[in-house]
Formats: structure tokens, C-alpha cells, sequence
């Protein structure tokens, strides 16, 4: 059904734009994921979209503790309509839009969720962190699926991710700051580990059904009035 | 005279601070060099000299054709301090603080005058651009000395800086969205060079004057009031 619905809606797009999305997925890959935890600032949210994007990580793991996610379309540039994020927020209590730094002890319901979620379809989860001494990005294992837990710009990653966590990244730094801010570290995380990947024996390539999948989100994300086409598509099968 | 001053000026820091100093410089490099042409938002300027000071890039080059340069403290973490920064600003207009846009026919005297002083010290000007097919960052010969030029954030690199390029560079990008902001671009691109510098056959270390040289900077810079401090040694010395 899905081939023949993606069929249908791409006759609604110009040739040059399906050559561009059978370009773009067979770079895109779901052998490495990236998992935001309460970013709050939506600029560092939307340059981490933006990397992803630049460079074929597919899905985005949203956690909202406490923050609710938010992007700022002057940075993503149009990237989220690419990507497919996958969101958690069980116990966010309010609007979430409070900017107060909040402590450790804070809702981490929706952590163990993304947890639980991601170790079903078999991620190892590597949280990254400058101050643990367990391996650099150039060192990572790649031979399983990892996703990659990038945490909050004050507080950092939370304990629950600390616990729960198969293992840490580190980028190797050599100066007096110690740190980088959340999406410089994502992007250098995500160029180095995805070339080392493409370098590598590892199949880090999408099914066909994942390719199917993806297309049809990507053709129903940029075709005017999608729904209204697909409900017909629909009405003329019965 | 600079190893007397030195020594003089240490017994004002501690043992600590001293040590750090000494293992940082051991990885701090002036082969690779990086050039900020006219980026007018701070948080950018600031970015970029923190991974430099990250990833032991130790100059810093600063092109002020239309933009007055200023950083912001709150992202580039005193790291500002630890680097050397060279100004270049021959015909800057006004204040240079004015948000416009710049054509690209604005003053370029102070890319001219930057890119004479590089080539002076046998650097290969080598300008980021995701747009010309010249090599990656992964194939970019590393055997010369390079200067990196990172332009500013609307108009990218001037035409001066194009015309008077040795060649260009840029990251290999797989998705829909062309570019990086210039904070995650310098990230990526510093991170991979050191690295792949650091595992060449190239002498990329500071030689034992540009050590002292930038010891008695860092030194001058951590001791209070070492301005007055170093007139006393000078007349201790008459």
C-alpha cells in the first residue's frame, strides 16, 4: 500500500525533487541516533537538527524532563522536516517553558522511557560527556547500534542517563576550556563518528521498508495539501 | 631576558597553574591558523576561539573590513586569554557595530593586509566553502603551513579572499540542508585537521622561542597586576 501511496503523491513533485530525496536516503542511516535530553535553548535544539541532518542521522530522540522542546527556524533552517523525531514527556509538568536550572532530583520519567524504548530495538546507549574517561569519538565501538545522549547545557546529562548509560564519548580536548557547547560537541561527535561508520565493514544503511517509510514522511512533509490527497488516495482504493 | 622574566613572573603563580601551562602548550600548533573574516555576531567570534583554544589551534587571525570584532563572554569561557589574536582593520568605517548586510564591493583592505602577513609566513590561504569542489577535510594536504579563512555569516568569505585563495576546503555534507552554521563548521573542520596533523609526519610543535613567547603571554595574563611587576624586574635588572 505504502508504494503505491508514495506512487500517488509523488506525481504532486517535480522529478528534480524525488532525485533529490533517492540522493539524500542513501546517506541516511539509523545505525547511530541522537537523543536531546531537556535542551531548553532552541538554538543548540536546531543546530543539532541542522548536523543531523548534514550529516544522514535520521532519528532524533526528544526527552522533555522538564523543558518542551522548541526550535528556532532561523537556525534549523528547514532541517526537522527531514528528520523523524521521537518524543518523550511523561511527568513534564506546566508549560515547560520555564528557565530556571533545574536540579538533578527533577522528573526523569521521561528519560527511562527513551531508555527503555531505544534498548528494545537493541541501542546501546553512550551518553556523551567530557569528564568521563571511558573512550573518544575516535575510539567508539561502532560494530552495534548506539544512540548518542547529548544532555541539558547547565546540568548536563541526568543521573538517570548516567545509570542507565552502556557506556561514554568523550571528544579529546587539549586546551584550558574543557568544555564545547552542545552543538558544536554534537556536530563534531556526529562528523567524526558517521566518517568512521562509512569507512567501516558495518551495515549502517536503511532497509527498503525504512527507505519507504522515510520517503513517504518526506513526500507527505513537502507535497501542498498531503492529507487531503492521501484521504482521496484512500477513497479511490475502496 | 624573556626566560628571567619568566621565571620571575612564575613565583607569582602556583605550582598547579604553572604545570597546566606546561602541558598545554605541548599540543598548541601554529602549522594550522585561523582566519575570522568580518563575523559580526559575538557568539560566533566566541565560539569559534573556544574550540580553537579546545583543539590547540594557538592563532587567531581578525579581519575587521566592516565589522568591529567582539566576543562574548558568556560562550567563549575566558578562553579569549589563552589565544594569540592578530587585528587587521585598515579602512573600517564608523564603529563597524551597524547590523547590515555588506556587499561584497565593501572595504577589503584588511583582507589584503591579513593574507600579505600569512603569505609573509609561508602560510597556504585556504578558504572553507561549502560551495567549490576543491577537497574535504579529510583529503586537504597538510604538509604546508595553512591558514583557514572563516567568513562572515551573510555574504560568507569576500571576493579579496576568494581571488587571493590558494585553494578551498570544505565538509562533506549528505543531507538536505548545504551548510553549517560558522561555529559547528570551524568546530568540525579544526577537530578533523588536528587530528589527522597529529597522527602525520609533520613537525606541527611550537619551536622553544614561540613556547617562551606565549608562556610569558599567558603568564602576564594570570598574574595580577603583572604589568607593574614587570617594570620592577626590568629595574631590578638596571
Amino acid at each position: 500500500m505504502n508504494t503505491e501511496l508514495i506512487k500517488y503523491l509523488s506525481s504532486f513533485l517535480t522529478e528534480n525533487r524525488l532525485k533529490r530525496f533517492d540522493e539524500v536516503i542513501q546517506h541516511r542511516t539509523r545505525h547511530i541516533t541522537v537523543v536531546l535530553e531537556d535542551i531548553f535553548q532552541p538554538h543548540n535544539a536546531s543546530a543539532v537538527l541542522r548536523s543531523c541532518d548534514c550529516f544522514g542521522i535520521q532519528d532524533v530522540h526528544v526527552i522533555e524532563n522538564n523543558y518542551r522542546y522548541t526550535v528556532n527556524p532561523d537556525v534549523e533552517l528547514g532541517s526537522a522536516k527531514w528528520i523523524t523525531l521521537h518524543r518523550y514527556n511523561r511527568g513534564l509538568k506546566g508549560d515547560g517553558t520555564e528557565k530556571v536550572p533545574v536540579a538533578y532530583s527533577g522528573n526523569q520519567l521521561a528519560t527511562s522511557d527513551c531508555v527503555a524504548e531505544l534498548k528494545k530495538k537493541n541501542y546501546k546507549i553512550i551518553v556523551t560527556s567530557p569528564h568521563k574517561n571511558d573512550c573518544t569519538i575516535d575510539e567508539l565501538d561502532l560494530t552495534q547500534k548506539i544512540a548518542l545522549f547529548f544532555g541539558s547545557e547547565k546540568p548536563g546529562v541526568s543521573s538517570s542517563a548516567f545509570e542507565l548509560a552502556d557506556g561514554f564519548v568523550k571528544i579529546p580536548m587539549v586546551g584550558f576550556t574543557e568544555s564545547l557547547n552542545i552543538s558544536v560537541s554534537a556536530a563534531v561527535t556526529l562528523y567524526t563518528l558517521t566518517s568512521r561508520l562509512k569507512k567501516s565493514n558495518v551495515n549502517w544503511k536503511l532497509s527498503e521498508e525504512e527507505i519507504a517509510e522515510i520517503k513517504l514522511q518526506w513526500i507527505k512533509n513537502s507535497v501542498p495539501k498531503a492529507e487531503l490527497l492521501e484521504m482521496e488516495f484512500y477513497k479511490m482504493k475502496m
